[in-house]
């Protein structure tokens, strides 16, 4: 097992990564508080998971709570559900949530902790890659509303993240690509060593070979952990972590909340802000095409659907959470490994991306 | 004006108390910072103050949303209007929601910009006693659920507290009445020489004269002001700020809400605090009488509905926030001027009461 910690002063926690840690009740129970707790998790993982962790919990007195699994039940109306749930149980405020799932679950239990009685602890399980390189670290919590992803939140810190890399025996070979979007993107914005290490085991990872997938993990924890660190709330490097994000945001939403994974739209986000950055002649066209291959090889698709147009994009990227008075920021690479978020790139080639970047 | 300040260390704010206090633009635009502001009214308050607001705003774009009136409407659905409001204007992260309004609006709009874009400033202009001397002060935010009240929230301190005392002037009497409610509980936690002069001034109140208002709002605010700044999260004193407020939203609760009013539930609340403080040995039964007559004299209600039983009161009650692990605790007086936040009652006192203190 490795070990990680996130510093955040008071709010500091560890991240444990390893295979086989949901067999340790200990590494759970030590950040129980209260004498309750509710798993909240979907109807896909509960049938794998639900039991196990049970099982760790039984002094607990653990309630359930199991959500449809989709996207498109991150909203405020499941959200309620949560709280109904937890109210119907008498759950108080000394009660512990625990997001056992992907990155939907851990957004929204989250952001039910966040808000139940003003705020209870939680605990991150994340089981998709997706949520255990990215999502289940750093505090972001939400749901999304009609006009927009991760519109309604809360920062909101867990009291630890336990990644049992067991669980990803079981994810489907989409939503394994989708994780590797975001793997690929802590090489692209921070690490260009790691980016190169990705291009030499791209093929292991996509096998689940156990220590690269473990390796994989750690070293975007790593990452996530220093810029979280370093800029809890998003006033400035944090938003690095965005790169691709508001290109992929717009495809999300366009297409409707989970059509697209996440991690596919960041993909092809990703392969849209390279284009970007080589029309402002950051990057050189072997950057892009190495870029592209990555992903390519990630199985992950690399250009924006037929169906939106390069306005429908336009459109929809200025909702993005990092605009400011109408104007869009966005995420550029001016290296391979090295990012910046700016508005300075002209309408002519933003146009000429959104146009060239659609299949 | 009177200037009080919330000390909370980098989350410290001023709140200005004062005859006309809407009139000045300066108090209300030194605390913007961005570009853009929206107003979240409602349609009782709307048509008495908000023009006079948006002219002072009128270098900010300002956006209004009106709510309708009424404790029935503080739930999520009409928050998410809020928010749907606030995308469909392109509103972005540094946009200051303002509550012109009373607790409700108050609670929500706090709330709102809690959870907007993981967080938005905000500023309080409350418009009712009620808000004035309590819940615009100290960030509690949030909404209902059926299941109980403010039970979804957040602590999100606002930037500034804005109190112009004229807007009392178009206050109904049934409201002014439940504002007093909260002055008179000041009095009764921590101050009994501010018992004793509403004792005294309490025909002045009642009639809004403007010295004896702004008194009871100043004394108020201080109070409040000097709890939150000691316990923030409501892991200690703060919590005898609830005093009838257990018994109080099992009434709301229990009755449907916006049929009693908040304050009036908490007045009722609180005199069924003293009574099972009575019981218990610590208050006198002169002191109970001289609660009862000033709540009574302040055109309160006295007595719990008779349409709940004492046991539905209990039902409801053990759902409080305060509960843990299913045991009650409740704010009682250990004297006049004196709380405490207690379990230690016996069951037998508190069915006592319940059945003793309904109509």
């Amino acid at each position: 097992m490795k070990t990680l910690n996130l510093d955040l002063g008071l709010r500091s926690y560890p991240i444990h990564i390893g295979a086989g840690i949901l067999q340790n009740s200990e590494l759970l129970t030590a950040h129980i508080k209260g004498s309750r707790v509710a798993v909240v998790t979907n109807d896909t993982i509960a049938p794998l998971y639900l039991d196990a962790v049970l099982r760790l919990l039984n002094k607990h007195n653990p309630l359930s709570i199991i959500l449809p699994d989709g996207e498109k039940y991150k909203n405020l109306e499941y959200l309620n559900h949560i709280f109904s749930d937890l109210l119907g149980a008498r759950c108080d405020r000394q009660t512990t949530l625990i997001a056992l799932g992907g990155g939907v679950i851990g957004d929204m239990t989250g952001f039910a902790a966040a808000c139940y009685m003003r705020g209870v602890p939680f605990i991150q399980i994340p089981t998709t890659l997706l949520a255990q390189v990215d999502s289940s670290v750093g505090g972001k919590t939400g749901v999304n509303h009609p006009l927009g992803k991760n519109m309604i939140g809360a920062f909101y810190q867990p009291q630890c993240v336990l990644i049992d890399t067991n669980t990803l025996k079981t994810l489907p070979d989409r939503e394994l690509s989708a994780g590797i979007a975001e793997v690929v993107k802590y090489g692209l914005i921070r690490d260009s060593d790691f980016f190169a290490w990705l291009e030499t085991n791209m093929e292991g990872l996509l096998a689940r070979d156990s220590s690269i997938v473990t390796e994989a993990i750690y070293q975007s924890c790593k990452h996530k952990a220093e810029v979280v660190a370093e800029d809890e709330r998003e006033t400035g490097a944090r938003a690095l972590l965005n790169l691709g994000h508001t290109f992929g945001h717009a495809i999300e939403t366009g297409m409707g909340y989970g059509v697209w994974l996440h991690g596919e739209a960041v993909a092809t986000g990703m392969v849209m802000a390279a284009d970007l950055s080589r029309r402002m002649g950051f990057l050189s066209d072997n950057d892009c095409w190495r870029i592209e291959t990555l992903i390519k090889k990630a199985r992950l698709p690399v250009r924006a659907p037929k169906k939106l147009s390069g306005m429908q994009m336009r459109e929809l990227m200025s909702v993005d959470k990092k605009a400011t008075a109408g104007k869009i920021n966005l995420v550029l690479l001016e290296a391979l490994g090295k990012a910046v978020v700016t508005s300075k790139f002209s309408d002519a080639d933003l146009s000429a991306t959104l146009e060239a970047m659609r299949e």
